[in-house]
């Protein structure tokens, strides 16, 4: 309910951006189009990104004998961003542009007995240090807008603290301060299922489409939720824990103690398992490395291997089952799989989770939902995490300086008197 | 995404008058601080509200010295609102004052065979104008803002056209169309699920909260969501088919041609397979009368009879473990248990359902969720069903006249231009 002003204002740079990063180059009167907001609204909000720096006038475009209308599009050099994905087995960094096109990455192996916090701490202080380095001076390592943290887990975004990470048994780690140190830059942090989701929000499948839903699938399952063109994230920054809702009541144990979760059935080990069952002494299985299992079996299923198909096919019964809950209760314009093992098992997968849906959703929500592979070819947890930087930056502004070594800020109007909606 | 400047106005018009409802009499002060809008905004809608006579001035308070503030509280009298509640076998109307107190109710029965379109839309025209006859000169006859009609099944609300009645086997039935011939006021047309929900938003447990889920539980089951203070409402205002989705896959077949929903185990006719099941000649059984049969359920189970608790809690392990379902995927900040057998069964299911979902849920969304009963004592159905009038009506403002027989509206400013969040 309590939506303050600051909060609309906000919401609006985002819009505004979002369209210009999407359709570039564009005029005034096609953003307030596009936005719904008026055409005075988008003007301000124009113009006040346009003196942070963050956008550039290209031209003009002919409007049928009247003013030729200004075109704007995204200041790629106008500022970076930085992603950082931090996984259990590794720190892996980018550095963007303001279009976000990576400049520069860099990883850090994260070994077994590494996983202290100070540890993880000074490998994604080195691997940040390595990538904004590496983009040598045109990547704007003097007007970073900030860095993007993504960890595994339950984070509290607004403290800066990893709440839980099961992985590494961490609770209340408060990684941003203990990052503070190392880094001179505006620190945000969430975790892969939101970063992901906002990735689609920004640049992907997501993008200017009413509600999304984005099936995350990888070693643990989620379903983030971006409704009304933003990230739906409950009370506790939880929402989305799809993973640990019930598929078969009193079913298979799950690591959270219950029984039946979607994550036994559509995570990583959960497929491994399905492949143990289904031929125990299977090629295809590689013990202790998930990647390299999933990768083995979609090459053959692509080829046809009975087994691999049997499993594939077996795991699309359990997630289209999934799938059309999602479809029945939230009645999204589009559900985006993604994540690595989505990624791996690709079209096939697909093709499955459809035919399923198609049986268990209802024909009215079935009908006005659309079932996609994600579409973003980079990375999308560092992507997702540069994001997060990108909005606290613009979330920032007026509000004075937001962390050490930010860049300098424009005051904004007191109250956002005259750049809301109209 | 696409959020036009007449949407923005429109929900802080809710926004407010939603307020003043819930905490009369309140200055534009305590408004701005509640809603989060700016004075001028709260002020500009304040003065709109009051000059289409919905306000009215009710004194002033002291501020410390300062100009003493202006209270403002909803002008009882000013206008009438009609909900109609259509449900299998009957045909129930509710006539509202503006501060949502009932001024008269009607009723019509709907005996089998009567289930034409024509037939029921005559029951709703007859029960309409008994109820407001009834009022006399004080229940403003002559300026009734609208009636809100809600009826099962999937409807299309802006078209006026009920989709799919499954009961009544109705396809595509302009029900408003044909309403209009008997009825000379603006109308407005959704289904139960939806009108519990705003019910609840506008009245009851979802008042003042950030993100609610009304779980709707009778002959069938559904899930409404009240996401950041409005209605989630999907792409093809379909959301909230919860009861569609799976507890149990391959589970006990449902009569949407699935298997293993959760309505099928905590919908009225699967509490009573439960009952025949525990004990197939059970005293408590009233073939073909659910009410009759949960309601005999209740009041064995208070008594302490074996068997009917035993039914209560078999069914607070279903119903449970989909709520803990709801708590992990949307992380709101309360879930309510609304409609009638949760009233029926009220405490003891409640107390059941709360033990079994602390045993699902993850802790951390578990925290932050309440589960309770509905506080709504009268028909939510049809106080909902109110409410989309009084919703419709504000959205009208400034739109022309919404409909024959409409009250004189004002106009509102061109674009908004004053009066949007600042």
């Amino acid at each position: 309910m309590k939506r303050t002003s600051r909060d609309i204002r906000t919401a609006n740079r985002y819009g505004v951006l979002r369209q210009i990063i999407a359709h570039p180059p564009v005029s005034r009167k096609e953003l307030a189009a596009a936005t719904g907001l008026s055409l005075a609204t988008v003007a301000n909000l124009v113009g006040e990104l346009l003196a942070l720096g963050l956008l550039t006038e290209v031209g003009f475009e002919d409007s049928a004998g009247g003013r030729p209308r200004g075109l704007v599009a995204v200041n790629a050099s106008g500022g970076a961003l930085v992603g950082v994905d931090v996984a259990e087995t590794y720190v892996h960094v980018e550095l963007f542009d303001l279009a976000l096109n990576v400049l520069a990455r860099a990883d850090e192996e994260l070994r077994p007995g590494e996983s202290g916090p100070e540890q993880v701490v000074r490998h994604i202080a080195a691997a940040v240090e390595s990538a904004t380095g590496r983009a040598g001076d045109g990547g704007g390592e003097g007007r970073i807008l900030g860095v993007g943290v993504s960890v595994p887990g339950q984070v509290d975004r607004e403290g800066g603290v990893s709440v839980y990470a099961p992985n590494w048994d961490w609770h209340d780690v408060p990684l941003l301060s203990l990052l503070a140190g190392h880094l001179p830059h505006p620190l945000h942090l969430d975790n892969p299922l939101r970063a992901c989701t906002v990735a689609e929000l920004w640049f992907g499948a997501a993008r200017d489409r009413g509600d999304a839903v984005v099936v995350n699938l990888g070693t643990g399952v989620g379903a983030g939720l971006a409704l009304g063109g933003s990230l739906h994230r409950g009370v506790t920054n939880s929402a989305g824990e799809w993973g640990h809702t019930t598929l078969v009541l009193d079913g298979h144990p799950c690591h959270c103690g219950n029984r039946g979760c979607v994550e036994t059935y559509v995570g990583a080990p959960g497929i491994m398992r399905r492949l143990r069952e289904l031929d125990p002494g299977s090629r295809l299985l590689r013990p202790g490395d998930q990647t390299a299992t999933i990768a083995a079996l979609a090459r053959a299923a692509a080829e046809g291997d009975p087994v691999a198909v049997a499993a594939v096919r077996e795991t699309a019964r359990f997630l289209g089952a999934g799938i059309a809950d999602l479809v029945n209760l939230l009645n999204p314009e589009v559900i985006v799989l993604s994540s690595w093992v989505a990624s791996l098992l690709g079209e096939p997968l697909l093709t499955g989770v459809r035919e399923v849906v198609a049986r268990h959703a209802l024909a009215r929500p079935l009908a006005g939902t659309e079932i996609v592979l994600s579409p973003i070819p980079t990375n999308p947890v560092s992507l997702g995490a540069a994001t997060f930087a990108l909005e606290g930056f613009l979330a920032s502004v007026g509000r004075g300086t937001p962390g050490p070594g930010a860049p300098a800020l424009l005051p904004g109007p007191a109250d956002g008197t005259d750049a809301t909606a109209r």
